[in-house]
This record gives structure tokens, C-alpha cells and sequence, in this order.
């Protein structure tokens, strides 16, 4: 026992530590990369449901889950048992890199400035994100620049929500809004549309995707001058289009929808 | 001979049209169900080096390649094939709504108007795209709110990407640049890097990632103050940090560049 003690080296040899991204849901739009990782995972560190959602696990791969409000202490707990050795996958739904559990990593990696942490081998592997999943069964309202903003205040103030989203719109971008509704942030999408409706018309193209990728999916196109805040809930991505952007009919019902790749001369406009 | 002529219907079953992203290039970054819909192709239309990145094919699939410019004829090639029945899929890099040929076949479609046209079986697959792949690889510069803007004023004019780059900047927003150059566009990005640096302070996070997923792949974390359109060409995307974008030292070389998930209160900033 003494010398099984002893043979321990004093500090272990780092390990793995990958934060991945599961794509909006369905297993057939996860990269292979991703599923090899979590494959040969140790620990699985994630929210609940991405956990959950990433899974079944072998008996011999231990899951790690929690509630999704303590990003910072799962990417420290990740941190510290990859720096142990370990090979551990931290899970985030859509891109671990758009407003996910890459950026609370890093975080946690700079603030900790623990030499054995900078020693693990640490990959992020992106993901197809809700916009991108959302805007590819409407068409492609994605197809010329575009903005993403998340309309949570959690961590940033109202009042840059509000700018950005005037910048976005006196710059005529498309906007995919993450985030947009949940029961602790009821007035917020309202409030952003209000904004919106100042500067595009009201027959603006506008997606609500839910859950798209996932069993339940449920896919929208409106216009900013219907949509209505009770539509949406913290599952939906909402975007609205550009002055451009454009919705036809389609075959079997609901609209294609889509902004062109063009963009007329000021005096043509 | 005259039976089997008579038994064909006078106007077809009309096919499948699956518009796919191959992702930044590796085969291990493209989803399972782009795979898929190569494996069941009959006909494969694309830019030439993409069809050659997605393939080989069997004898029995054809491809239908082409040069790069002629988006739009693509896109009708692919739909009157899979009007006429065929398994169509035409071929992007990155994903087929970003910047590339979802949008063209969305104006294909819209334009024509044709009845057969509307009944093809069309799908949009995502894939993930070059700022996906060189954000993941930089750490997460993407974590907070960002833009996706091309600077190619090919189909668009070029005071609109200025008046875009202009409220991007204003909005302190992220920014991915694409298409930053090529040959017959070689003024662009030094005129929009320096719009950039009247907002934007010499030390903000510069990442240039060049082929990201190929075998060439290169990525360079450097400073507004510090890039020079020379390291730039039609490969590689740009990115831009916001006034809270930071870097700090990779063990092994180089950096990680990040934004952070939170963003201070106007008193505080």
C-alpha cells in the first residue's frame, strides 16, 4: 500500500480536457469529432440536459452535470480534473464558442493562471449553432452579413442590448437574437422588438425557430409586424430579417425565406 | 422498346435537392447527415474544388463542376436536375447559408417560378463555418456578441460594407470578416482595418485563420495595431475583437484570444 503510495508521481501527467458542441440536437448534425471525444471521455462535465442529451455513457465514464447557472465553477471543475490527468469533454448545445461553455473556460484558464491547468491539452471542437440550424430549414435568411446577439442581461447591461441592436439595425443586418424570452426576463424581447419596428418595416421576414434539430421542432415565419412576444420562449431563436431579406411560398405550406446576396447601389435602392 | 417509352410518365417524379456545408474541410468536422446525402447523390454540383474536397464518388455519380463565379447558373442547373428526378446535391464549403449557395438556390427558385421547380424535395444541411472553425481553434473570440460580414463588393456597393463595418464598430460588436481579399479586390481590407482602428484601440485581439481544418491550416493571433493586409488573403477570415476581446499566453506558443461572456455597467467600463 505504502509503496503503491510512494510509485504516485508527486504531479500527475496533464490530461485532456475538450469543450464541445453538440449541434443543435439531432445526432446526425454532431461532427464526428465530437462523438469520438465523447467516446473516450473520462468525465462528462455539462448542464443537465446537454449531459443528458450527449449521452447514453458506459458505466466506466462518470457524468458530472449541474444546473446551468455556475458556468464558471464547471469550467473550473474541468479544468481541474483535466490538469489531474483525467480526459474530460465539457458539453454545450449548438457552438461551445457562441455564447456557450468556451468562453467560461478560457475564463477560468486566465483567472486561475495555475501552471498546471496551462498544461493540458485543450481543444475546443465547434458545433452548428440554433441560428445556423434554425435559418437552414427557412431557406436562408443567413445569406448575406449578419449579427448574433443574446437579449440576456444577466451579464451585460440593458442598455448595450439596446445599442447594439440600434447598430444592427442602422446597419440594415440581419439579426439572429439568442436568448431572447425566459420566466426571469419576461419584458426584454418586447422591448428589442419595439426597438426593431423604428427602424424596419413591418412586413420585415421574421423566423422563430424552436428547438429545431430535436424531436419537438417547431419553425415560424412571421413578420416583425405580427410576431408577438408570447410566441417565443428562452428554446427559440428569433431572426429578423435585413431590408432585403425575403419570403416566397412554398410548396406543402409556410414560406421559404431569405435574404439575396446582392445589395442595391444607393441611388437604385 | 415502344411499351417501356409509352410507360414513361409524360412529366417526372421531381428528386431531391439537398443543399450542404462540408464544413471548414475536415472530414471529421462535417455532419453525418451531409455525409449521407453524398453517399445517396446522384448528380454533385459544385465549385470545383469543393466537389473534389467533398468526394471521391462512385462511378455511377456524376459531377458537375464548375467555376466559382457562376452561382446563379448553379443553382438552376441543380434544380432543373432534381426537377427532371434526379438526387441532387450541391456543394459548399463551410455552411451552404453563410455567404454561399443556399441563397443562391433561394433566388434561383423564387425567380423561376416554375411549378416543377416548387415540388423539388429541396433541404438546406448546415455545416460549420470558417469564423466556427478559427474562433474554436483561437480559443473563443465569438463568446459574446459578433457580426459576420464579407468584404467583397462584387454584389454589393462598397459604401454599404463601410456603413456596416462603421455600426459594427459602434455596437463594439465582434467581427468576422470574410471574403477579405483576393486579387481583384486588393485595396478592401486595408481601407476596412483602418475604419476599424479610428473605433478600436492598437492592442485589440486580431485572429487571421487561414485553411482552418485543412492540412495547410494556419492561425495568427496578432493586434489591430499590428496586421497588415499582406497576411491576408481569399482563404483566410479575419476576425476582430470588441473593446473587451483579451489575449494571454498559450503554454506552447502563441495565444488565446477570448471575449468574455459578461460586459460592464457604463459606470464601470
Amino acid at each position: 500500500m505504502e509503496q503503491a503510495l510512494q510509485s504516485q508521481p508527486p504531479s500527475p501527467r496533464p490530461g485532456r480536457l475538450a469543450v464541445i458542441g453538440l449541434g443543435p440536437g439531432a445526432p446526425e448534425l454532431m461532427a464526428p469529432a465530437v462523438r469520438d471525444e465523447l467516446d473516450r471521455a473520462q468525465d462528462i462535465v455539462g448542464y443537465t440536459t446537454y449531459v443528458r442529451m450527449a449521452g447514453p455513457f458506459r458505466p466506466d465514464q462518470r457524468t458530472l452535470d449541474s444546473d446551468n447557472r455556475c458556468e464558471m465553477d464547471r469550467a473550473r471543475l474541468a479544468l481541474r480534473l483535466a490538469a489531474e490527468g483525467r480526459h474530460v469533454v465539457v458539453v454545450s448545445s449548438g457552438d461551445p464558442g457562441i455564447f456557450a461553455m468556451a468562453t467560461a473556460v478560457m475564463e477560468a484558464l486566465e483567472q486561475a493562471d495555475e501552471p498546471a491547468w496551462r498544461a493540458v491539452d485543450l481543444a475546443i471542437l465547434p458545433g452548428i449553432s440554433a441560428a445556423q440550424a434554425a435559418a437552414a430549414r427557412a431557406g436562408a435568411p443567413l445569406g448575406h452579413d449578419f449579427c448574433i446577439i443574446s437579449l440576456s442581461d444577466n451579464l451585460k447591461p440593458w442598455s448595450q442590448i439596446e445599442r447594439r441592436l440600434e447598430h444592427a439595425a442602422l446597419g440594415d443586418f440581419v439579426m439572429a437574437l439568442y436568448n431572447p424570452s425566459s420566466k426571469a426576463r419576461p419584458w426584454q424581447l418586447g422591448q428589442a422588438l419595439d426597438l426593431l419596428r423604428r427602424y424596419r418595416a413591418p412586413a420585415t421576414p421574421v423566423v422563430l425557430g424552436r428547438d429545431v434539430g430535436r424531436p419537438a421542432e417547431q419553425l415560424t415565419a412571421t413578420t416583425l409586424g405580427e410576431v408577438w412576444p408570447e410566441q417565443v420562449d428562452m428554446r427559440t431563436v428569433v431572426i429578423v430579417g435585413s431590408s432585403l431579406t425575403r419570403q416566397f411560398r412554398r410548396d406543402g405550406g409556410g414560406a421559404w425565406v431569405y435574404t439575396p446576396r446582392w445589395y442595391p447601389e444607393a441611388e437604385g435602392a
